[in-house]
């Protein structure tokens, strides 16, 4: 290695300077994340007007961000980054419920409600029934599952984006199973929406010729006792976006079905299970 | 390739999203981006945890951003990929003078000086005598070459840096060579500084046991028609942080004498000669 830095050695030479007594997985990273950035460089030969459009970007992407707005998410997300991140870190056995991205609409604190009840409180929508069990590998009920769930309302917004339109906790509610692992919930046909795109993420999307929709779906979060936390969606079959979600979040085992019903009850109907894994359990 | 987004598959998942019809080098350079982000997040199997620290990281450091501090063009900084970008795109012949980063604080519209002036309005520091000749790669004189410069004064900050303490155009100015190609002029003998390191960088900086120190320089940005402009500095030989620019700044080319005479002229005098490239001419 030369002693000052020359393009050949670039990684090695900034690598080098790390000091001695640094936390090792720290050092792992930040080595591994200056070899993959260089190696982008010198394989594109990045130009230095490109890298000026890039810091350009980044300062754009930072000043958007406020404490309702995440663009940094936004861009893992669009990257796949978000999808791949969980994706490693949610490994999990053959017929277990896959993970997806949490998104940026999860609310703490959303009501516990009890199996049936309604969480759409601004009339608008088709009404559907969720429901299903939540299991453990073999099939068993799990009892004591939490289930907290949200999605956008039939305009395409969460509550949050418009706390002035819809009634708060509007499509959001918490169900916990009892011994017989099932839960059941009336709520609406979720709709596709795009991911916010007047920013530059989504000046990016449209320059990379992407449009910034997601396929409709229903975000759940469970939990239980002994169990790994599930972050997923379901999504409604035959969405339009299935095929082409701007974050990337679609995975087949989790696209429902939803089954017109109109029987007085619900417009829609939606039966879901969701299989727990054991909380050391990895994929073989 | 699998019709939804797995582990294995993520990056020509990602990848197939681009429309068919965009720039082919926009293509080029995401495709590859995403390769090496992806590559990256699997080699270090990069964990949730690490990936909401990034996010806040990336966040933290657009916060800090400002009209007169650029916080992402530190991070490049101190990644050595800004000196990368620029060594990938100015490669130069053997003998030619070298380039190294421009640095956030050159000025357009410094006082444009005859040669034998002196920059340093403040009267602090040590004054030096610079001087040299700007020839081209057959040793030539260089007629009509603009030499654009600037350093940090005594206590080293430059004076934009401190608006209402230091004189404007404090050690700055503009030269132009004659037929000879000589110049000549009078500054101080730079100082070793610190890169701000009160955010995000510096944190990091702190984190990786690295100290945020540049050796001291003079700043050029040397143009003239019909040859390739040099953005350079030279640095001043036996500083103690040669070795360990943090933004990995220096060439061996680069460094320069300062030979002390404290002759009544001045206390040190520094020759440094500037190679000039052809506007075509690239390394063999």
């Amino acid at each position: 290695m030369s002693r000052y830095f020359t393009e050949d050695d670039s990684v090695a030479t900034v690598n080098a300077r790390m000091g001695d007594h640094i936390d090792p997985r720290l050092r792992q990273v930040m080595a591994s994340l200056v070899r993959h950035l260089h190696a982008f460089a010198k394989d594109v030969e990045l130009r230095q007007e490109e890298w000026d459009l890039a810091i350009d970007f980044l300062t754009a992407t930072g000043r958007i961000c406020s404490d309702e707005r995440q663009e940094f998410i936004l861009l893992s997300d669009v990257l796949g980054f978000s999808m791949l991140v969980d994706a490693i870190n949610n490994r999990r056995p053959q017929g277990a419920t896959e993970n997806t991205v949490f998104g940026p609409f999860h609310v703490d604190g959303a009501p516990e409600l009890e199996m049936g009840a309604n969480i759409s409180l601004d009339g608008k929508g088709e009404r559907c029934l969720f429901f299903g069990k939540v299991v453990d590998l073999r099939g068993r009920p799990v009892e004591g599952a939490r289930l907290d769930l949200w999605s956008d309302n039939a305009d395409g917004y969460y509550d949050v984006q418009q706390p002035d339109v819809q009634p708060k906790w509007n499509n959001r509610g918490v169900f916990t199973t009892g011994p017989d692992g099932l839960y059941r919930f009336y709520g609406i046909k979720p709709v596709s929406y795009p991911i916010p795109d007047d920013g530059p993420v989504g000046k990016m999307l449209a320059s990379l010729g992407r449009h910034p929709y997601r396929p409709a779906h229903m975000h759940y979060l469970v939990t239980a006792p002994g169990f790994q936390k599930i972050v997923t969606h379901t999504f409604v079959a035959e969405d339009d976006y299935l095929d082409s979600d701007t974050v990337f979040g679609v995975k087949e085992t989790l696209i429902a079905s939803f089954e017109r019903v109109d029987d007085g009850d619900a417009v829609w109907r939606s039966q879901f299970d969701f299989v727990m894994t054991p909380e050391q359990e990895v994929a073989a």
